[in-house]
C-alpha cells in the first residue's frame, strides 16, 4: 500500500503542490500562488498549463486512494470555464469508477476566490503492471 | 499582429520553453530536460503535467500563428501513448480548423528518442474579445 | 423563444426519443428500448452509438433550455462506464456553464436498471448565428 | 479471429452501415444518406448523433482489424468541424496505438461533398475479457 503524499515527485516540489485530504476515492489538493504561474508578465491569471497539470495529478490520487497503488493516465479532458485568478488553487477529485481495467475520475478546480475555474475528466489504467 | 515568442510568460520561463518554428498554422516547440520534470525521484520519465501543459501551449500558438492574436482554450484532450523519457521534448502543433468562433489544433509530442509519447486535441475560442 | 420538443427532428423520431423535463438548464430525456438498438443479434446490450447520440442531444437541450435557442456542438466526450442493458435509457443533462461564446453541459445516462452506464461532457457554441 | 463485417449488429442494419475496407489498423466505412438522418424536417444536414455513432464504430473496427477481436470503448471525443450535408458519409479510421491494455484510434469523417465534417479520437480497452 503506497503512502499518499506528494513530495516524492520533483515536479510536485517544483510547483509547491500540497495534499490536504485523501480517503476512499476523494482527494483535495492545494496549490499556493507563485509569480512563476502567471500567464503573462503583469497578469494575475494562472497559466493554463498549471491547471491541466493539477487536474491530472488530483484525478490520479483519487483513483490511487481507492486502489492503494499508482495508476497510469490513459487520457484526460480539461474544460476551462473562466480565468483562474491569483490565490491558492484547490482541486477536488472524486473517483467515478474504479474497474478491473479502467478508472475514471472527475476533478473540480477552484481559484482563491472560490470560483470553479476548470473541470477535468480523466481515465486511468487500473490493470496491475 | 502579435509577435510569436514565448518569453512574455513567467510560466514559460519557469519550464524553459523554446519556440523553434511558427508559420501559418504550424508550430514547433522544444522543452529541454530538467531534473525538476521527473515524475518521481530516481525516475527518468517526465511528469504528465509537463506534457499536458506543453500540448495546450503548442496548440494555442498554432491557432495564433493563423490569426495573429492570442486565443483562449475552451477544452483539450490529451492521450498518453507511452512514457516520455529524459531528453528534449518536441511538440508539433497544427491548426485543423480556424473558424469564426472556434479553432481546433492537433498536437504531437515526441521525446528525446523520437517516440510519439502523447497526442493532444484542443479547442480554442476565436471570437475577438 | 424555441419550444423545447423533440419531434421536429426525423432522427429523434427514428429512435423514438422522448423529452420528459426541461427547465432552466436541466433536462431529462428517455429512450425506450427497441430491438434495433442491440449491439449484436442475441445481445441485450445497447449499441454504443445510441448512447453517444443521446448524450449529445441531451446536453444540447440543457443549454437551449437556458438560452431559448438551439446551439451547435463544438465537441463532446463520452465515457462508457458499464454496458447499458435492455430497458428505457434516461439521460439527465445539466448546464455547467452558459457563457457569451461557449456553453458546457454534463450528462449522466442510466439504463433500465438504474445503473449509470455512461457520462458525457459537451461544449457548445453560444455565439448567436 | 473475428470476421470484420457489420451485419451482425441490429443497430448497424438500422442505419444501413457499410464496411468498404479493413486491414491492419485501417478501416473505411460508408453510410448512405437517409431522410431519417435529418437534423430537422426540411434540413439537408445530418443529425450529430449519427456522426458520433459512426466515429465510435469506425474506431472500434480499426483496433479490431489489428487484434482480430472486438474491443470495448473506454471513451471518445468528437470534434464537429462543419455541418455534414446530405450524401454518403465516409469514415476513415486508423489505429494510433494498440497496446497491451489500451488502444487509441483516430477517425476522419467526410460528407458527400468530400469536406471533413468531424474528427474523432477514441480509446478502447484491449485487455482480453
Amino acid at each position: 500500500m503506497i503512502e499518499l503524499e506528494v513530495n516524492h515527485s520533483p515536479f510536485h516540489r517544483l510547483i509547491g503542490l500540497e495534499l490536504t485530504r485523501a480517503a476512499d476515492g476523494e482527494v483535495e489538493m492545494r496549490l499556493p500562488w507563485r509569480d512563476d504561474f502567471r500567464r503573462q508578465d503583469g497578469s494575475d491569471w494562472y497559466h493554463g498549463g498549471i491547471i491541466s497539470a493539477l487536474i491530472d495529478i488530483a484525478g490520479d490520487y483519487a483513483i490511487a486512494s481507492k486502489l492503494g497503488r499508482w495508476v497510469a493516465t490513459i487520457d484526460l479532458r480539461v474544460d476551462y470555464l473562466r480565468p483562474a485568478r491569483e490565490g491558492t488553487l484547490t482541486a477536488l477529485a472524486r473517483a467515478v469508477k474504479v474497474g478491473r481495467t479502467v478508472g475514471v475520475a472527475d476533478v473540480e478546480l477552484r481559484d482563491g476566490q472560490g470560483a470553479v475555474v476548470a473541470i477535468g475528466r480523466c481515465a486511468y489504467s487500473t490493470t496491475p503492471a
